[in-house]
């Protein structure tokens, strides 16, 4: 058998990153900032130009392409539909790359193609129900039950950023609902949620996170690090973000009863130290289920990455009845 | 194609029902106690006997055996184990009956029989992605995602009254849990909670509602009879189990994506007046997943039984996988 390669692509909203790969994991990759200029062509143009350059040369030993991109996704259509992430709102991604690289491509959500990347590459390998959960600017997440990818009507079936912590919450997420988990915890979401939690609790102590927080300036950075100052607001404004954590995992974990429960996304990942140990034990006096395995990614920041190679050496069945 | 019947069996913690019916539908019924004494073939013995008594002429038409009974369910042993709901708490079904009446035996989670039933008999029958959910003692679940019914590693990815809709509550559940979905709605724990919310917020006027919710007394049919008088105390816990219930059908409909979800169970059934129109419309709020078809089960009171009929005609594939 000759060499067999894959493409595998990360689409953030700062970042797009290319790889590839074989079925042993990642042989090399490219970072670039994803455009956010022109029009429905140009992420596709541009990942088009990367892959001539850099992987021009294995053109004809690569036998698929697989991509992991922010969403929404029209799954049917393998594009994005209007992603709040980045100013071309709206980008083709599977039809133009398929027929300037004459190579199958199947374009899933990252936090989909998450769960994929830890079934082939990570802690899943050896397991036929697996999630993934991702704590980031958003919270997301990825599901394998029974095998199969789980998908949903249109492919949404991963929704767990609005997971409702919180009925009668007043902590608004951005999507307009109000007590989602991704309200409490999604990195873009913290600064607003940090300024309400500081004009409801005025603390005894004006702290420095506090008064960050008045101003609508608490960013996740800042908070955590305020945090390992012993700032008492930020302490206050994290074990809030712990317990909404803990009661959105453990309903994760109700309504997809999985054998292993892979956690990452930067805010988790460079913050272990402090979420890891009490998201997990609060979480678990919340399960009806057997416990699972519950731990970060091997996979770290390169998940999705690691997904989309698997996604193109082994297309997860389901999406194909998407493909028509 | 001479004519091909079924069997189809409801166990629940009161009346176990058995029916014989075929692909269109239920033909005659039965109902009888479920036995409470006995040992863990008692039920499969009384099962057994009434089947023979029944149904006995028709046993060589009989094609297969569908159950659908209280949880929790070792689904590889198609046995119930450690179930609170009855005095003989662990009892064996499949194995025995099976044995028995030398039929193929399939057995279900009651919620999760339902869901097959919505998509054989009800609702469900032009589409792959299904959510039903009751409400009744407890909450309970099923839903089939790309036409696969969602099980779990363990049979049980339906523990949708396990769903936290309040992170910080202190509103217990049966299962020892704080403020999930079922603490505040399922019909067993009423009761408390509404006793807990009555000793934190005494009303302006004590009614009667409220002194029986102080006694602990406050059952689900006294609460919406009450309700019905316009018991303000009634309207107060009544507002509280529809935000929960709005919460939990949202957050049902986030991590399913279902194209309809229907609802059934006594409590919601037998005041859809009342529950209908505010649960869907503020589950509507919570929504990022384009919004399903949300409708009371037209099945009724014999969603089981055509669930556990439908499964008895067309077992789905994702059980076969637990039966080695």
């Amino acid at each position: 058998m000759a060499n067999e390669y894959y493409l595998a692509i990360d689409i953030g909203a700062t970042n797009t990153r290319i790889a590839i790969g074989s079925r042993n994991g990642i042989i090399h990759k490219i970072i670039y900032r994803t455009p956010r200029e022109g029009n429905e062509l140009s992420i596709a143009v541009k990942i088009y130009e990367e892959i001539k350059k850099n992987y021009g040369k294995y053109i004809d030993q690569i036998k698929a392409v697989g991509i992991g991109t922010i969403g929404p996704l029209d799954l049917r259509r393998g594009r994005v539909v209007n992603t709040p992430n980045l100013p071309i709102h709206t980008f083709e991604l599977r039809d133009p790359l398929m027929e300037w690289l004459k190579k199958p491509v199947y374009v899933l959500n990252d936090a989909v193609a998450g769960v994929w990347g830890e079934k082939f590459f990570g802690l899943g390998r050896n397991y036929s129900n697996i999630a993934y959960i991702t704590m980031s600017t958003g919270i997301g997440g990825g599901a394998i039950v029974n095998n199969h990818l789980l998908l949903g009507k249109n492919g949404n079936a991963h929704e767990i950023g609005h997971i409702v912590v919180k009925y009668d919450s007043d902590i608004k997420c951005g999507c307009g609902g109000y007590g989602h988990w991704e309200a409490y915890a999604g990195g873009a979401n913290i600064p607003r949620t940090a300024r309400v939690l500081a004009e409801k609790h005025k603390p005894l102590i004006e702290t420095e996170a506090y008064q960050e927080a008045l101003r609508g300036e608490l960013t996740p950075q800042k908070l955590f690090e305020y945090y390992r100052r012993n700032d008492l607001f930020a302490k206050y404004v994290v074990e809030e973000i712990i317990d909404a954590s803990a009661a959105g995992l453990a309903t994760t974990i109700n309504l997809y009863d999985p054998e292993v429960v892979t956690i990452g996304g930067s805010i988790y990942l460079y913050n272990q130290d402090i979420l890891k140990e009490p998201i997990i034990r609060k979480a678990l006096k919340h399960l009806v289920t057997e416990p699972p395995i519950i731990e970060t990614t091997p996979l770290g920041g390169d998940i999705v990455l690691y997904g989309a190679l698997a996604t193109a050496i082994n297309p997860p069945e389901d999406i194909l009845g998407f493909y028509k």
